[in-house]
């Protein structure tokens, strides 16, 4: 079993501090965990039964050594389960309970106890407060958050480290909300053991997972160095994409008040960052153009985009977006231009220039041909396309059409804006495995990731 | 009746080119027209009934002098058709039809020859090549895409200015999905006559507008000084929210054939908006942001925010943004801090720095009392508030508890990130007037905006 696997997809799950109470963070992780397809014992001395399952008194009267104990019952006890976890041969404790040393006083004393009983024993301790994991192929949940309010993402290939829950949980409800699929997500919490440099570790040997995403505040006293070293060697496998949060001094007065991190200077992390093929993003939904893109998409291995479009307009806004970003716009060459004019049929006032503006009378079969002749060209390496399908020139089969333009390797993204006609469009798109982003500047940063990415393994 | 009135709110329309074809623009428009609940009379001498209405053989048949001519045949047959209008005292024109001077040749003659017909006469003419307008308010509707695939705003305060029918077209249905009310589109395609400045001049006078998003390339030659000396105007009545295509050199060479205007400097063009009080954006979500948040809350008098969150990451990330915009984080001073801690009933583990983490525990009181506080005092100018609502500490009645602190007339914008439940509580939030923005960078940039305007009208 490779290391850590037990937190992801453990054989068997003790649920400490079980209770049929409703209301309560403990009958939600208990409904979450008795979803999953495997063993899973409740824990809990006042109760002989706990939702329908034989409930235990302690982890040393479940009738197997099991491979995860997820912890909910108040800090003061949670050292001596911690002592039992350790006895009865448990691999992992997910310590959800809060109390901590984000509270201090007493709360720093019992984390420094768990910390002394697991010393040495080899077993592992993610948290405490924290959410835990969710593994979307196996079943995975812990999450206790209510389902009316928060949606779980499908199955997927992105997997998201966040050392915060609240923000964990915000990222599977946006991923969800967008269609995009999630692999896995861990939340660490005080770091007592466990942290993000493991965990990207984990992440990057872990074949259900093409793409991480890691909002970052800082970290302990001596780990940055770790953490850095072990992206360096990921990035190479697959992208890191990172939201740093502490940039400014604000932000990183903020972020020790938060996860009592040293958020450090900004300018010392984006240099390390780039070094170690890290992708760094500046905002939430960026995070997820970035990552999203980046596990549909082939790294890009050259600046010169070409934009195609319908809507004169969205084309100008996205040259606009590509050459702030420092792409090459190049024109297409008189020769290739009537080639291309010829060889799809296109009238005089399709304008072959960079945009090419197929107008609103540009359908499939002119964006099929543009976007594989386009890519078939030396000239360029990589395709921005806008396609505003409320005018209905545009089918519902486009996607279809313009699938043979992926042959050539090279990166897509569409730029889409509109409601729910739009997304039955952009969902067709996405399906062909061609990403589709709602606003000129975020597609061409989207597309700004697939290149750094390229550079960075050009480099490597 | 006010300039340009009979555009926006005719008395009596003639749909020249009405015809009952399926999947024809000229049924599309004529549908979409009789909505109007005032006098609309189809014209087409091949008709004796168009959808149920009789059908007029010129406009010279029809029994009233109509407002105005909405006409979508050929170009070829446009002149003449704008010669029927000046000879029967048709106020106004809007010339649907393309294959004007956008195509050259033949079409820029009939376009002189339309320019030539009205000179003098006082009959006004908006496109040709364009979608015309849009007046929520009374239910006037001349898009012609299909409904499945684009829908129809809501009545409210902002109006559209967008040369493209495209964009604007992209606009409302955008606005459709998002929530945001619109008052009034317009788009004036080639502008063979009224133009951006006039447009603007009349929503600075509409009482159903209060603020203006314009979309924009550049200008015909001499008229970029008119639009900037009308803006100047209407900005202190009203926020102006403008996009500018063709920023970049790659840019103004697509606005050239796009739109055969020329694009400018921009470096020019910042300096000029910002003297006139135009608040400019970078991107086509923020355009909305802007717009929306400015017609929801009053202008910033100064530079001081307080952030308060339930999700420290969130915070964090918010604190980054506003300094990065330059905004100031005071932090809360010792005794501000013991006051707000008594009043609220606020634990120890709850931190009054800047931002104020609630923690997960933050629910609706804390909120409401927290924000009120804040905003009573004299060191902050406005509030970024962050709210995770996926746990389930804040309630649907959050925006009831919170109202109070709009009364001391400084802005706020709320953050938030989710699916279908964070939009329900969110739009409870919007109906208090609070917009809610689902980007650390975008909410920030959003409370930038009132701050610029809040500026300009400190100046002028």
């Amino acid at each position: 079993m490779p290391r850590l696997d037990f937190f992801f997809k453990p054989r068997s799950v003790a649920v400490v501090g079980a209770t049929p109470k409703p209301g309560k963070l403990g009958r939600y992780i208990t409904e979450n965990l008795y979803r999953y397809p495997r063993p899973v014992y409740p824990v809990n001395p006042s109760y002989r039964e706990v939702l329908g399952r034989r409930c235990y008194q302690s982890l040393r009267d479940v009738p197997e050594t099991v491979d995860l104990a997820v912890v909910t019952v108040p800090a003061p006890h949670v050292p001596k389960i911690v002592r039992e976890a350790v006895d009865t041969g448990v691999k992992g404790l997910v310590i959800v309970s809060g109390g901590f040393s984000e509270v201090g006083g007493e709360g720093a004393r019992y984390e420094e106890e768990i910390r002394e009983i697991i010393r040495g024993t080899g077993v592992r301790v993610l948290g405490p407060n924290c959410i835990g994991t969710y593994n979307s192929h196996v079943g995975l949940d812990m999450y206790f958050l209510p389902e009316e309010r928060m949606k779980k993402p499908k199955p997927g290939v992105i997997s998201i480290i966040s050392q915060s829950g609240a923000y964990a949980a915000t990222m599977m409800d946006y991923a969800a909300d967008r269609g995009i699929g999630i692999s896995k997500v861990v939340s660490h919490g005080n770091k007592v053991d466990v942290d993000d440099a493991e965990l990207l570790e984990y992440f990057g040997e872990d074949e259900e997972t093409r793409a991480i995403i890691i909002y970052l505040e800082g970290f302990k006293e001596g780990r940055g160095r770790e953490f850095l070293e072990v992206a360096r060697k990921v990035s190479r496998k697959k992208p890191i994409v990172v939201l740093k949060g502490g940039r400014s001094e604000s932000g990183k007065r903020a972020v020790l008040s938060h996860t009592a991190s040293l958020a450090g200077e900004y300018r010392v992390y984006r240099a390390a960052f780039k070094q170690c093929g890290i992708i760094e993003v500046e905002d939430f939904e960026e995070m997820f153009d970035a990552a999203y893109t980046l596990t549909l998409q082939p790294p890009m291995r050259g600046s010169r985009v070409a934009v195609v479009t319908n809507a004169g307009g969205f084309g100008v806004l996205c040259v606009d977006a590509l050459s702030e970003l420092g792409f090459e716009l190049p024109k297409l060459p008189p020769s290739r231009a009537k080639e291309l004019r010829e060889n799809a049929g296109l009238p005089p006032y399709v304008t072959l220039d960079n945009p090419v503006d197929l107008t609103a009378n540009g359908g499939d079969e002119w964006y099929a041909k543009c976007m594989d002749y386009l890519l078939s060209l030396d000239e360029f390496d990589g395709l921005l396309v806008v396609a505003q399908v409320q005018a209905p020139i545009v089918t519902r089969e486009v996607s279809l059409k313009i699938k043979k333009a992926l042959r050539h390797g090279k990166p897509i993204v569409f730029m889409m804006i509109g409601s729910e006609f739009t997304r039955e469009i952009a969902r067709t798109i996405e399906n062909i495995g061609i990403p589709v982003i709602p606003s000129p500047k975020r597609a061409a940063k989207a597309l700004k990731a697939l290149l750094e990415y390229g550079r960075y393994l050009g480099r490597v």
